[in-house]
């Protein structure tokens, strides 16, 4: 007779996540899921985290890898519980961020029956997941799982969805069963390619070395800084990022901006561009009469350290092969310089005083939309920081990545700048920093409309609004009063009106422990 | 020279609706649908309501439709905002709500550049539509629309899924084009399967007449239980349904039990099992040794009005066939009669106080999850009233619901009754309540827990919480506070702790025009 452990597959999942460096995990749990959670009670290692929505579980477990740089698992309620977190998965996604998504789903055996919960899961995961497995049975937990983790650990980072039969997760499981499939660590490009770009590099030609993912950090971005010293080229970054480290003392780097034609004169000059973990830049959106690639004709178009490939490690090669020596940094002033702004509460003004008054190694999550247009050039010369944008354009990315940063980085400050209308998707996500004692500060513009479609409304050329447009596009009836949704999810607040009151406001937040909100009431 | 008129495809597409009959549309546009934001601006038949998020706009839609026996619209940018609606499709796919999604994409020629807001949202869309098409040029504009409308409102009514790509939006359109595929329209089940039911009818066995969809209206129910009376049987309902009209005066029904031994013991007795509109009897979840079916072992089943088939003819037709003479309704004492209960408020003295409450012809919208279990019975002689539950056990339903419900019937008094932990998934309903100046009186059951997962957990044989469970499974640190968060959407609202105060609360929140809330804080 063998010997049967007393483990479930749920233990056996915990137990295989945990051996392979995932302890927290992001969670939003149903009946279908309650061995699983059975089996966290078992596991005092994993951390657990809870959000009132899936976008804020997903958006957290985003925020959380960008600056932990490995997965958290996400715990998930069957296909609607799937579905509510598919949008922060997309900025996930695009953010190059590892996440581990487990998925309860009905028994096996249950699945014929179509109960009114049921649905096609694993299809509702693939368009946002670059891998997606239903554990088949028991013996295959352990492997399953670790394949899991293996693929989303990949460079870049990737959604790996693994679904759970609620059969698997309550059976006896001894541990053991199939091995995991081996997966390929991130190397170099070909020497083939490598030697392309070395010569690239060296033709004299105007040359644009576009930097993205991994390549963004403070290390790489410097040796970014001196391979592109040497040989004349300049660097730009993608116009979103899943994190960027920046601020006085680092190399700065510019994006490629959002409107078309700024983008377009910005990329104008380039005769080739080597990409370093980043991809061809184009449009956001498509407009009438507006080319979609912002490249500009005839510019030749180099990619490196694409999927599977180390950016930082092929800088660091570029930099031996040019023998790029040791060039000064772009040293930038120390913030707090100047003076702060005084009077009414503009977005300029607003991103001014941030950039003056955020403290040292804050992570600054930016889901500003139309208000923040500002906010890059002006917290070029901040504190050094990490900079963290919703990536994927779905917006509810701001408060949830918040919520996750501030998970990973126990020890810095988290400054989220929210766009008001934005907000409201996940809104929710104020409760779990309120619930973990989060030092996240919440900065909400509120401009008291989608004031980035009035624009657009004009850039597709449909005009100015009208009554029915006009209906969709503005939040001023009513208002939102935003500290006092805060606090019925327990953060505190206050609302500003101007440099003065947001500038004192801002400084008592950073003084203090745990998660507080302050309203910035626009001039508009 | 064919003459071409200034019609963008927006617009052919928004004329097409209104020539259909659809005149409402639920929305939260992005940049891809600011042409038929647009387009919308020269429609004022078209009624254009604001969500805050994509939830509450294919919950209010789902509602919506189910008071108004035809779909609204819903406008959606790209996969993501499809994705974040998903959640209330599946319960409107459940309850058989006939819904148009509009989903704008990118441009055709925008989508080879996999811009940052790409993903597949046909994929997306499959899991919870019964039809999804897109539009591949501006020809078909007039008759795809016009097929979403004719599947949307098949018996039962589907979820029709039209992705819309900015380019057809903006291109010019002289309207015309192809036709729409001509839909078969329902009729009754085949004279073979109508024989065989007469002769079940007749053969003397313990039968259950099972009735769901449409069947569930007044005259459809009186019509049935004139055939139950003439042959014996009895009526049953499914657990979940879309619509019931009930209360003083009206049949009767019982429902199907959500708990498996109870649903068991209900059905323990059926000897065959006539279904009509409805499907068979499964359990909602599966637990480890119970069964899937909630049919006794050689119970016979037969399937009447199934898709495709129209419930309401079916049953007058077995009417006409059984001779079934107009037998007395099983009138049922008027309510309000009992004295209210007194002192602290519970599920059960809540929901009692409720019955003897709630105004003639209110339609009362039940996400009440663990602390209504007594509802549904306690508001068998409440004054009559529709009854509109959520269906796919997709929690977030209510709120939504009762918005859409509202805009349907601006004549009635909206009670929605509101778990605590589920309502919080789509709280941005309550402002689009106020917006719209609804009459919904809101009733958060306040137990700051997810209660029902706490017995579920020892359900599936997992045991009670220990500490990463509770951490799962409650909300009371830190509590939520809906009177604030109302208040912060513009909606009034007051907590009460007794029965007396939310008796008073109740009374004066139906006698005031508009939105109110009341936090029912819950002694559990």
């Amino acid at each position: 007779m063998t010997h049967h452990s007393a483990l479930s597959g749920a233990d056996v999942l915990c137990d295989t996540l945990l051996d392979h460096g995932i302890d927290t995990c992001f969670a939003n749990p149903g009946t279908s899921e309650m061995h699983f959670v059975a089996a966290l009670d078992r596991k005092p290692a994993m951390r657990c985290v809870l959000g009132l929505f899936e976008g804020v579980v997903t958006g957290a477990a985003d925020g959380y890898a960008r600056m932990a740089d490995k997965p958290a698992a996400t715990l998930l309620h069957l296909g609607p519980g799937l579905a509510n977190g598919l949008a922060n998965l997309h900025n996930a996604r695009r953010a190059g961020s590892p996440v581990v998504n487990i998925v309860g789903d009905h028994a096996r055996h249950h699945l014929p029956y179509d109960a009114p919960l049921t649905s096609d899961i694993e299809t509702l995961a693939r368009p946002m997941s670059a891998w997606v497995r239903t554990i088949p049975d028991p013996s295959h937990i352990q492997s399953d799982t670790a394949t899991a983790v293996a693929v989303a650990r990949g460079k870049p980072g990737r959604i790996a969805t693994l679904i759970l039969p609620a059969d698997v997760a309550w059976s006896d499981s001894a541990g053991g069963g199939h091995a995991a499939a081996p997966l390929d660590t991130p190397g170099l490009p070909s020497p083939e390619t490598m030697r392309k770009v070395v010569e690239r590099l060296r033709n004299g030609r105007r040359t644009v070395l576009m930097l993205g993912g991994g390549a963004l950090r403070a290390a790489p971005l410097a040796t970014a800084s001196r391979v592109a010293q040497g040989c004349g080229a300049r660097l730009l970054a993608p116009q979103s990022n899943g994190r960027m480290e920046r601020g006085a003392g680092r190399v700065a780097v510019n994006r490629v901006p959002f409107s078309v034609d700024s983008a377009l004169r910005s990329l104008a000059d380039a005769e080739q561009l080597i990409l370093v973990g980043a991809r061809p830049p184009v449009a956001f959106f498509a407009y009438p009469g507006k080319p979609g690639s912002l490249l500009p004709a005839g510019c030749e178009v180099v990619e490196l350290a694409a999927e599977g490939e180390d950016p930082v490690a092929t800088l660091d090669w570029l930099a031996d092969e040019l023998g790029s020596s040791a060039a000064p940094l772009p040293l930038l002033e120390a913030p707090g310089a100047g003076p702060l702004p005084s009077g009414g509460l503009t977005p300029a003004s607003l991103i001014t005083a941030l950039g003056r008054l955020m403290p040292e190694h804050a992570v600054l999550c930016d889901e500003s939309v139309s208000s923040g247009r500002d906010l890059f050039e002006q917290t070029r010369g901040a504190a050094p920081h990490d900079y963290l944008q919703i990536t994927g354009g779905a917006i509810g990315s701001g408060l949830p990545m918040a919520t996750g940063a501030a998970i990973a980085c126990p020890d810095r400050r988290i400054v989220c700048l929210q766009a008001d209308g934005s907000g409201m998707y996940t809104l929710q996500a104020l409760w779990t920093q309120a619930r973990e004692r989060l030092d996240v500060v919440t900065i909400i513009l509120s401009n008291r409309r989608y004031a980035i479609l009035h624009a657009e409304l004009k850039n597709v050329g449909a005009g100015a609004a009208g009554e029915n447009a006009r209906r969709m596009l503005d939040l001023d009836d009513p208002a939102l009063d935003w500290v006092a949704m805060a606090r019925g999810m327990g953060v505190e607040g206050v609302a500003v009106h101007t440099v003065e009151s947001f500038a004192g406001a801002l400084r008592s937040a950073l003084a203090r422990s745990g998660p507080f909100l302050i309203e910035a009431r626009l001039q508009t």
